[in-house]
């Protein structure tokens, strides 16, 4: 736990949320701001900042319970889907790793602004793919 | 593998992708439509359609492949972060479980029209949590 992180103060329960779940090494919460209601944040107890730092043997615990709560949030709250998602570093508000699990219907509005799309040009596609392709061999 | 499965049939090579990643469980390959242009689609070689599908045995190769993705991105693209997601049912264009994981920058105009907040009126929050809490112990 770090003393000025806003999650770890929910999870310590020093600061108040709405509280969905608790289990061994995740705590789920409602976003106080939700892009939905019945948004949730899943975070590890423990002090993780992005994805790149969770290690494996807390990828079941957080994806398994990102499972259930979108089981839960379909069939609890009657959405049809839902979109699960991480920001890293960029749009991250806060520096301790997050799991957005928000509940969606069909005609919600989402999806036109949220998926802007961009082309790539001739063999761009190709520069892009050698160079990720590079990055991981490494 | 499902015949009618675009995402089948790449991982079976009949259609042609970007490839950028060949692993024993998880294969990824550019977004023809990127968000912005590196962006990776990773998908678990058997056919599953959302996240809810996903078994315990195959979070590991599938989140795994995801750090070894965003890591390559910002290191190989000079990224600043990544925007990892999935899209389960509604706006999932493809019916075969995706993780989209996207190269984001700061100042790169995603933010504003990304995430569309609303907000709970008094005593809301409570009643959503509490239809997520009983969906979940059921």
């Amino acid at each position: 736990m770090t003393d000025d992180c806003l999650f770890c103060q929910i999870i310590a329960g020093t600061v108040d949320a709405t509280i969905v779940l608790e289990e061994e090494h995740v705590v789920g919460f409602l976003d106080v701001r939700p892009v939905f209601k019945g948004h949730v944040l899943l975070v590890p107890r423990e002090h993780l900042v992005t994805l790149a730092d969770l290690p494996e043997r807390l990828m079941v615990p957080l994806f398994g319970a990102a499972q259930r709560v979108g089981n839960a949030i379909t069939s609890g709250l009657g959405a049809q889907g839902t979109f699960v998602a991480m920001n890293n570093v960029v749009s991250q508000s806060v520096a301790h790793l997050h799991v957005h699990v928000v509940p969606r219907t069909k005609g919600d509005g989402l999806r036109g602004f949220f998926w802007p799309r961009t082309k790539y040009v001739e063999g761009e596609a190709e520069e892009y793919a050698a160079k990720i392709r590079a990055a991981l061999s490494h």
